[in-house]
């Protein structure tokens, strides 16, 4: 019995100390994603709509894995991922995007390399297939940061990137949304938000985040929100974090929250937690500033703090932990 | 003689406290504007240019004094320091806009009340006389911070803004300057930093930034700089200070530049003088991001570093200091 006991005691401890272990080794790489912010409830959803999220986010972070165990770079490994919510018509970005006012699609970009703080970003185009890669182009191929609507099209016919008819955006679902909103502006105000999102930090060790959005249903006069505004919806640095917001884009730009997550690590000496939950918990919340964030740091220590009732979100690491969530457990 | 020493000696004690005590004083309100950083030396200028500029100089700064000492708020001081420095052809913004590749004439300006953290801001208007006034408007008049183009000209034509005609914009020097840079595009490369902003102190202890622009000389595909954007070219919080930037735009987004010199006071606790030296004299200047800014604090210090040959800027104050300078001596 007594050997028995000591038996176990040497388990507990090696259970104990290997626990410690894996929590405090860095990871090798780490992806972060989310789908958009908002009033995403059990009641709002049904039972397939859920499974079709969960597939589709486990396919986008399964996706960025098997690239980054290869050794593939965080800004490659953002743009598969990012492509894969953009094709899907699950999300307000790319095939998805909802629907202007006028009754058009204008989709917005945005990527940061967190090695070079080179970025890329587009807004207001109507006819780029995934508008992230538009946004990496901006970012390797052009020598400005920020292309809007025709302009960003023809840049993007010159660097060969593939164009569709802005028919291809068209979804029935979007389309019934943008009417429903046209019939009653006010009641459907909380739809307005959706984004998809993602953060990554590579073997490495150098980080990226990207952004994208086909905006607000019923947007008007060439809004522009923070998706494809570096500091606004995105942000990356090497020296502290990398940054994808989704939520009610102007609170987001007036706040430059993406870049408030670096700032108070950097200056202020917060955590990643911290720093995105004075953000997003107390500073946006305060203000009625509706959204979240993904982050991931340097040490591959990762924050989704949002102040909605949901957000569709996941992550995985090299250490094997895995999560695809929805609501606020 | 001795009586006289002693006389003297109680005059100069006074003078030096008289002096300790001005500076000490906080100024009741505050004004700096800029009308452009880069490549401006003796060399460039003839005296006449140079008197031009000093003479538009001041009077925008001296309307923004009467305004001020009536007790103007500082927002509606900025709107109406940037319009006149909108309405010169000397300046490239508003009637000096410079032209894009096609020949065009894009403007874009953005506005920031410290108070509130309400901001509004306008890319690529074709057609609207003071884009400051629109900026202000979509701050004030729409749910959003940002517009673009064409809608954004729609807008400004539902708030009853002073619409002109795209022609109005000509000026035979911008176009000799097109001309010149698509004769030789790498010659003339660093010609095409041109803005102006104000920022203001008033009596109520609100701060409000301000910047406006033609853009790029030979700019394509829609570019969008840092002069609308909340946080890289404009920014302002009662808590910390208002910045107004003027440079090479893209490295101003990439490095979020107007909103850093507010985060390295909040977070860092640096001055204003060091916040701003911190960002353009170390971390622009380390990466080539040629440029200035002008910033004043909540207890009215002001800041005009610039790591270009010349930058045109200006203060006053209601201690009765003022300055009207160029070059950088």
């Amino acid at each position: 019995m007594k050997y028995f006991i000591s038996k176990l005691t040497i388990l507990v401890i090696s259970l104990v100390f290997f626990n410690f272990i894996t929590a405090q080794q860095k990871p090798e790489y780490v992806i972060v994603i989310h789908g958009g912010a908002g009033v995403i409830t059990k009641k709002n959803m049904t039972p397939e709509k859920e499974a079709a999220y969960k597939q589709k986010l486990n396919e986008a972070l399964e996706t960025g894995q098997k690239m980054l165990k290869k050794g593939g770079t965080a800004t490659e490994t953002v743009i598969a991922v990012i492509k894969i919510m953009e094709n899907s018509p699950l999300f307000n970005a790319g095939k998805g995007a909802v629907f202007t006012h006028d009754g058009k699609n204008e989709l917005d970009a945005s990527i940061m390399d967190g090695k070079t703080l080179n970025a890329g970003a587009v807004a207001g185009v109507t006819d780029v297939k995934n508008p992230i890669t538009l946004a990496y182009a901006v970012m390797t191929k052009s020598k400005h940061v920020m292309l809007s609507s025709k302009g960003a099209s023809q840049f993007a016919k010159e660097q060969g990137i593939e164009i569709v008819d802005p028919s291809y955006f068209y979804t029935e679902n979007r389309w019934k949304s943008l009417q429903k909103v046209l019939e009653n502006e006010k009641k459907a105000e909380k739809e307005k938000h959706g984004t998809v999102g993602c953060v990554v930090l590579d073997k490495y060790g150098n980080l990226a985040a990207g952004t994208s959005t086909g905006g607000m249903t019923n947007k008007q006069y060439g809004r522009i929100g923070d998706s494809p505004i570096i500091g606004a919806g995105t942000y990356a640095d090497n020296a502290t974090c990398a940054v994808s917001c989704t939520g009610h884009g102007e609170f987001f730009i007036r706040y430059v929250v993406a870049y408030s997550v670096s700032a108070l690590m950097k200056y202020k000496g917060l955590s990643l937690q911290d720093a995105g939950n004075e953000i997003i918990n107390k500073t946006l919340k305060d203000v009625g500033g509706e959204g979240g964030l993904i982050s991931v740091d340097k040490d591959g220590n990762i924050a989704m703090p949002f102040n909605t009732p949901g957000m569709f979100r996941g992550y995985i690491k090299s250490t094997g932990e895995k999560e695809v969530l929805i609501y606020r457990d």
